[in-house]
């Protein structure tokens, strides 16, 4: 405890303690006990719970981003863990480094993004907790929901469709952009600014019980299709023609290969990718397009063996490598 | 994302994700699904949630504290907030900011007492997230448990008796003996190093509803009973003369004064304090004391008015200073 970081009465945060309580938001069922105390209280039957920790210079630059922006997007990619077991947001738990050189209006700035993405998934802020750091900025989100019949990993049956929400590839082609010294476009910049958790999706697709199988894209399309294989033992056969390409994709002047290949292992899509009994999506697709404005896309299906393996447009089937995009990092 | 930080196929902490699953622990009641997962599924009669951010440097020094040391005191942090409304403690989320300069090593020794901590409040790890930092090392722990009845810091009336479990001081004395270059006997940095978050005893008074209010001792009692005061709308009036000091502030050469200033603003003693109505506590209290080898003590009462205040051994009252330790930080 360095004696510069000892402080008087209250701290330095106080008032964003008052902000995190914001008076006015809809409080969701299931919240027994918000902020405040020594512990929120949810009820419900099946909570789910994930955490996810973003940290400045791994997962984000601030000359990429603005506050606020960090704030939405750690706390998106967080909720989409709750979109990739079909639950419903509660809310989420914050803590927040915020570096010595800053001031507590980065940790409003922050909150205000919280806030949005929370109210994007209808969930509220539960808690959190605030500290000073005297590294970059850390921002971990633990989200909380609802999911009386989880979907997961484990369940694909060899003979099953494997389908994607949206299009992939956008947050890999701003990522690129960025390393490379360039400023993105901005389609590819909101992809990676601006992800929408998919649990109204996820919701709805398990309410029609379409899925045997559910993951979030978080490492890029073939290390969760890997994930998914591996979880139910069998293999998955990616077409490499049908994978949706975020239109930044299509806007680049590389080779088409290079675009499967950003869209595969461009990380951070947070996209949905599902499992499900053959012919039991089709019927449905166009319903699910009207009412979410997102695409259905069947993207290979689920065979006998083990890994991933796509098939390209001349017909060759090759295992794929099953890197996705990593930050040094294992979540569990 | 700095180049240096990506990685190949699996990432270098897989092996810790393995040893995260760890086999042979025993599930307590209520955990649906485990870590693996996209998310964990626990299901409970209210699910009482909160988070604890610890950074090295403010929370902790590495030449103070071993890693599984450090992971243990996070986690036994965190946990304490489940004791402080009378959870029963489920399990944890655990996230970990491993430094660049660190190899996997580190994580797995805080894992070690990530695991020795929730072995000892009866909780499981049920998921989490690691990553590298080019900062200092952060560990932050969502904690998780059951309240079908929680206790708040609300309830307080005037009139009540307020007491404390345990002893106070101990981890502030080491923490001054630290600061001031030397090191601590072997009594106070146990205090700081290894508190056994109060899980047990705070459910044993909760189910003798002998409790109006709830708090654990994190910024010091000062401090802690000044939110006590402010959740009711009263005052509470502490004896000087009733602190129970860690009898490490016994052994120090200074003033009578300065250790039962350092019990009351110390913090970071993990014990529990409580109102209860006149009476209720004393006729039990060689119970508890016989069935947690934890002493019970009665150090003030609850008054009309606000803030809290201190009856010195003179008989004079005063009104105390509220600032407990403080990290720049807030908790909510």
């Amino acid at each position: 405890v360095p004696p510069g970081l000892a402080l008087g009465p209250g701290g330095e945060f106080d008032l964003i303690r008052s902000f995190f309580g914001r008076d006015g938001s809809v409080v969701p069922p299931g919240v027994r006990v918000g902020p405040g105390d020594d512990c929120a209280i949810v009820v419900g039957d099946g909570i789910a719970l994930s955490t996810d920790m973003s940290v400045e210079g791994v997962h984000f630059r601030r000359e990429w981003l603005s506050a606020e922006e960090i704030g939405y997007r750690s706390t998106a990619a967080a909720l989409s863990d709750l979109a990739a077991v079909a639950a419903r947001p509660i809310g989420a738990l914050v803590s927040l480094g915020i570096p010595v050189g800053d001031t507590p209006e980065l940790a409003r700035q922050l909150t205000l993004g919280v806030h949005r993405a929370l109210d994007v998934a209808g969930g509220v802020l539960l808690g959190g907790d605030i500290t000073r750091t005297t590294g970059p900025l850390v921002v971990d989100v633990a989200v909380v929901g609802e999911a009386t019949v989880p979907v997961l990993r484990t369940g694909s049956r060899v003979g099953d469709e494997l389908w994607v929400t949206g299009t992939l590839g956008g947050a890999g082609v701003a990522l690129r952009a960025w390393l490379a010294g360039t400023e993105p476009a901005d389609q590819a910049r909101a992809a990676f600014a601006a992800p929408v958790p998919r649990v109204r999706e996820a919701r709805w697709l398990a309410e029609r019980e379409l899925m045997n199988a559910l993951i979030d894209i978080s490492d890029g399309l073939a290390g969760d299709a890997t994930h998914l294989a591996f979880a139910a033992g069998v293999a998955i056969e990616l077409e490499a023609d049908a994978i949706p390409l975020h239109p930044a994709l299509a806007a680049m002047a590389d080779p088409p290969e290079t675009a499967v290949h950003l869209a595969l292992t461009g990380g951070e899509d947070f996209e949905l990718c599902f499992s499900a009994p053959v012919g039991r999506v089709d019927a449905l697709e166009p319903e699910f397009v009207r009412e979410h404005a997102v695409a259905l896309t069947r993207v290979g299906r689920v065979v006998e063996g083990q890994g991933v393996w796509i098939r390209d447009t001349r017909g060759g089937v090759r295992p794929l490598a099953t890197a996705g995009y990593q930050h040094f990092e294992t979540s569990f």
